[in-house]
Parts: C-alpha cells; structure tokens; sequence
C-alpha cells in the first residue's frame, strides 16, 4: 500500500487532515497566548534572528505541511505508518511545549532540551514518513530546517544571555 | 489483526510505548512549568473540587494508561489504527494546551473551550481505540471520567467567579 494514495481515501485523508490540523493549532495558539514582548526584545540576539515577523509566517506554512504529512501516511497505512504517527505526536506535545517554556516561563535552558527533543522527534517523523510515503516525508524537511534553526537561537540566546539563568 | 497482540510485536510495543509516553511527558511538564499558584487558591470552587494533590497523582496514571493504550493500537495496526493515533495526536496536543492556558494566562473562559476540545478528542480516540483493541479503548475510559471532571470544574469555576472574565 505504501507510496500511493487512491482516490478513494480522498475524503478519509480530508478528515485525518481536519483533525491533524486541529492538533497543530492547539500547538499554535501558544504562540498567541505567549508573545514575544519586553523579555524577547531586551535578549541580546545574534545577527541572524529572524524578524519578529517571520515566525508566525514560517509555522503557518510548517503546520499546514505537517499535517498534510500525517494526514498522507494515515490515510495510506500499512506497516510503518503508525510508527510514523507516533513521531507525529511526539513532536507536536514537544512543539506545544517550547513556546510556554521559553516565552512563558523563560527558562531558555529548559527550552534548549525541550527543543532538542523535538528536533529529534521531527528527524525520526521524516524519516518515519519518507518509508511510508516520499512525499509526506519531504513535506517534513521544511520543518526539520526551522527547527535547526530555532534550536540554534534557542542556543545563542543562552550564550549571549549569561544573566538568563533559567 | 485487530485485537491481537503477539509476542513477536512486544518489543516495537515497548519502543511505541516510550515515543507516546515522551509525548505524555510533555503535556505533563506544562503541569510542573505552570502549577496552581495563590491565583487558583483564591477561586471560588466547588464543594466537589478534588484536593490539589489528587491531580498529579491522577495524571500520572492516566498518562501511563493513555501511553498503553496508543502503544497497543499502533502495535496492532490494520484498519483504523492510523485514525485512532490521529486522535490520540488531537488529544495530547490539546492536553498540552490547557494547563498553559489556564494556569498561565489564566485565561477560564479560553479554558474551557480548549477542554471542550480535548474531552471531543479523547472521546473520539476512546472510540477508535477500541474498535482496533477493546483493551486499548478501555484504558482510555478513566481519562474520559476526568476530563469530564475537569471540564466540569473549569464551567464552575467561571460560573463561580464572574470576576474572572478572560
């Protein structure tokens, strides 16, 4: 079954899509709830930080890409897609858990672990993915970019920051 | 496949068990980032509200059972196990969102909306669960019970608080 999407698990795939989605923006609304304010503003901040605005823009797209993702490996099945979904849902409670971490609590260095998990957890969702479907697993790629990424200013901060004890 | 569970799957059991129990981990650190503080103790609550201690021990048996019963269906595969791990996907990422959104922005009335989300999830993972193992779906009954409970508790606590209007 693997690598191919009939058109008669179209309408199943809508619905796992609805419900993916629903699930990735429970982990964007805490963005909503914590904004980056006076605390983000006054960090000392390496060269290469993303503009303020770049981030609700960036995981837009990653949310809609993640669960397109989950949506296409569900709805294929087969051996391996469950594995795949359980990664899926690692990183999702991992994502859901940094920005309260780090923009609620701001503890940067517990944000730091809770970051590198979910990078780890988003390396094994792609690669979980790419066996079931080629397509869902390069639909993650984008995802593991920024979260490289975000893990790298997660770390910076830390370094520029050393008064930032938590 | 549905409802078997050979020897020879154990051990992937095992490995799917410690992914989805991560995944519980984090919705349970968001209970550690944002406890009940003087905020919550100053709410008018129920005569019914369960004491504080109770919640951590509750959550921690839960998670264990909702762990399991992810771990069994993902183990087992076959038809509608991929459905069911996308609501189990739903209701960990609601789950994880909650707590902040209560206890760290204290936000009651967003609350409850994100509860009436999660109770959907959880209902509808019990029911996916147990259409692909009747012991996975039961496992999932006493997480039903308690968000019911929860869901209750937060409606009262707007009911009882109209001072607390986010």
């Amino acid at each position: 079954m693997a690598g191919k999407l009939s058109g008669s698990l179209l309408e199943v795939a809508m619905l796992l899509f609805l419900i993916f989605l629903l699930a990735c923006g429970c982990a964007a609304m805490t963005g909503w709830l914590f904004p980056t304010g006076e605390w983000y503003k006054g960090l000392h901040k390496p060269d290469w930080t993303p503009p303020n605005w770049v981030f609700p823009v960036a995981w837009s797209t990653l949310y809609l890409l993640i669960a397109f993702a989950g949506a296409r490996v569900a709805a294929i099945g087969g051996p391996g897609a469950t594995t795949a979904l359980a990664f899926w849902a690692l990183q999702i409670a991992a994502n859901a858990l940094w920005t309260p971490t780090v923009f609620g609590t701001y503890r940067l260095r517990l944000g730091l672990g809770v970051i590198v998990l979910l990078w780890i957890a988003v390396l094994g969702a792609m690669i979980a993915h790419w066996r079931v479907s080629t397509l869902a697993g390069v639909a993650l790629l984008p995802y593991l970019g920024w979260v490289t990424l975000a893990a790298a200013l997660n770390a910076e901060l830390i370094r520029l920051n050393p008064n930032e004890r938590r």
